[in-house]
C-alpha cells in the first residue's frame, strides 16, 4: 500500500519558494517579513458537519483552504503560507489528487505555500491553518467598532446556506440562482483583497463564517457597542429576493453560516472610499446599518421596529 | 446546550501575554522576534489511531501539544505559541476540563500561549499547531548529516511502542519498568531543551516519533548519507534489556513510533560538549552510530553484521 511519505511526496511536496524550509522536516521554517505582524488561523472541516461525505473532493480542498484564507482576509492579512492535517479512513488516489488540485489552485490564486502537514488514518476531516502578515499595528479587529460607524458587508448573505437548505429540500430555488448559491457554498471566495483595503480605514471587521448576526454580536461584545442592522438593506442572492420575507430566507440570511463575506464597520466619512473600493474590486459593499451605544445586536424591519430573531447564529454544539 | 464559544472560553481562552491578539479574533496576531525565524509544525491524534478511546483525556491534551514541540524541538525552536483545533462528538465537560488541564500544564511549563482554535462536532481528534522561533540560519535541520559524524539519540528507546504492546497483550512488562513505558506512551516529554542546546552543534536532527530507523532513514535520504547504527548500543528501558534480542523488544525499539526523543548527527570532535549537555540536562545521550558515505539505514549486530531489518517504520498508511 501507498505510503503516508509517498502520499505526502506525490500530492502535497514541492521545493519551498518562500519558505526558507517547506514540506519534508519536522517542521516549516518562516522568514518573517520585517516590520510585519504574523495572523494564524485554524480552521477544521468535518465530514457529514462541513461537507457531504460523498462531496466533490476539489470543492473540499478549496473549501479548506478558503474558510482560513478568510479569517485572514477579516484581520486584513495577506496570505503566505498554509499547513494541512488530513484524516482518511483510507486512500483513495482519485480522491486525493482532486483534493489536493482544488487546494492547490486556490493557494496559487492567493499567493499561499503550502509548506508543511500531517496525514494519518481516521474519519475523514481536514484541518488547515492558514499563517498571513499584516504590516504592524494595522490589523482589523473585531473589538475596534465606534459610536457612529456605518455597518458594512460585502457580496450577498445567505446564499450558502439556501443552498443547503436547497440540497436538504427545504428550500427549492432553480436554474442561475440556485448555481450561483451553490458556488458560495462549495467554492466561497475568501475576500483577502477586500481585506487588505479596509486596514486602515475600516474600524472593525469579522468573516460571516458564523452567520450576520452571530458575527455582528462579536463585534458589539468585542467593541462594546450595539449593532443595529437594517434587514431590508441586507443584500442577498437574486433568487432570495422574493421570499425574503418568509421564514427559510430570513434564517439563512440572519442565521445562516458559511458565507464568507466581511462585516466590517468604518466611520461615516469614509463611505465614497469603500465606495470606490468596491468599484475597484468588482465586489458589492453594501451599508446595511450603524453601531451605536448599547449591547447585542437589533435587526430592524422596513418600518424601523426591531424584528424579533434569534441571535445563536451557525453553533457546532447548539 | 453549551455553545462552541462558551466552551471555547471557558476552557482556553486567557487574555494575550505574548501575543498581540489571542483567541477571540478570527485569527491570532503575533510580533515575531527580532532576528529570529518562525517554525511551525502541525499534527493530529484521533481516538482510536493515536490513543485509546478511553484514554485519560489528561493525557490526551499534553500529549496532542507534546507531539507538535517535539517537532520544534527536533529543529532546535523556542516554542512560543499554540493553536488547537478539536473535533468532538458531544459535549463532556469533565473530559474537556481535564484535558485542558493536560494541555494547559505542558503549555505553561514549555513557556507556550495558546492563541486560537477551532471546536466542532465530529468523531474526537484533536490537531495542534505549534509555532516556535530560532535564531536565523540556526534550525536543526535532516539535511545536514555529513560523512563521519557521530549519530546520537537521546533518552531511551522503544519505551513507548512496548508499553503499547504490554497493553495490547503482546509483552507482559511489570512494576515500575511497566510504569516507565506508560509515562512514555502516554505523556512524552518534549525534548525542547535538548533541541536549542544542539543548535550549532549538530549536524541534523529528526525527532523519532515514526521509530528509529525510519527517522534515520530520513537523515540518510535527505542528507544523501547511509546511517549505521550499532544495536547493541541502542539505549532502551531497563524492562527491555533481558528481552533485546527477542522480536516483540528488536521491533519496538527499531521500529516502534511515538517515541519523541531526538536522533541527531554530530561531529565526532564535538562529543565532549554534548557529554556535558547531558549532564547539564540531566538526559542520557548516547552514541549510536556514524553516518558514513552511501544511502538507506544499516543497522549493525553485536558481530558487526547488518542485520535484516524492516526499514518502513510507523506509517499510518501501511
Amino acid at each position: 500500500m501507498t505510503s503516508e511519505f509517498d502520499l505526502i511526496e506525490r500530492y502535497f511536496a514541492a521545493p519551498a519558494r518562500s519558505a526558507v524550509l517547506g514540506v519534508g522536516d519536522d517542521g516549516a521554517l518562516l522568514e518573517p517579513s520585517a516590520g510585519k505582524q504574523i495572523v494564524v488561523s485554524i480552521d477544521t472541516l468535518v465530514s457529514g458537519t462541513h461537507f457531504l461525505p460523498d462531496a466533490n473532493s476539489r470543492t473540499v480542498g478549496h473549501k479548506a483552504l478558503a474558510v482560513n484564507l478568510s479569517d485572514l482576509a477579516a484581520m486584513g492579512a495577506q496570505p503566505r503560507w498554509a499547513l494541512l492535517a488530513m484524516t482518511l479512513p483510507e486512500v483513495r488516489e482519485d480522491w486525493l489528487a482532486e483534493f489536493a488540485d482544488g487546494f492547490h489552485e486556490l493557494a496559487r490564486h492567493s499567493g499561499v505555500e503550502l509548506i508543511g502537514g500531517d496525514m494519518t488514518r481516521g474519519p475523514l476531516a481536514v484541518t488547515v491553518t492558514a499563517i498571513g502578515e499584516v504590516p504592524a499595528g494595522m490589523a482589523l479587529r473585531r473589538d475596534g467598532a465606534q459610536h457612529g460607524d456605518d455597518v458594512w458587508v460585502s457580496g450577498q448573505i445567505g446564499s450558502a446556506a439556501l443552498a443547503l437548505a436547497h440540497v436538504r429540500g427545504d428550500v427549492r430555488l432553480k436554474g442561475s440562482g440556485l448555481d450561483e448559491c451553490l458556488v458560495k457554498l462549495n467554492t466561497p471566495t475568501p475576500r483577502v483583497e477586500l481585506g487588505r483595503e479596509l486596514s486602515g480605514i475600516a474600524n472593525s471587521a469579522i468573516d460571516v463564517s458564523d452567520g450576520l448576526v452571530a458575527g455582528a454580536g462579536h463585534i458589539a461584545e468585542r467593541s462594546d457597542v450595539c449593532v443595529e442592522i437594517r434587514y431590508a438593506d441586507v443584500p442577498c442572492a437574486t433568487e432570495a429576493m422574493s421570499m425574503k420575507d418568509q421564514a427559510p430566507a430570513r434564517e439563512a440570511i440572519l442565521a445562516g453560516g458559511d458565507d464568507y463575506e466581511l462585516l466590517f464597520s468604518a466611520p461615516q466619512d469614509r463611505s465614497a472610499i469603500i465606495d470606490a473600493a468596491s468599484a475597484r474590486l468588482r465586489l458589492g459593499l453594501t451599508r446595511i446599518g450603524r453601531v451605536r451605544k448599547g449591547s447585542g445586536v437589533v435587526v430592524l424591519d422596513e418600518r424601523g421596529e426591531a424584528m424579533d430573531v434569534k441571535v445563536g447564529g451557525h453553533d457546532h454544539f447548539r
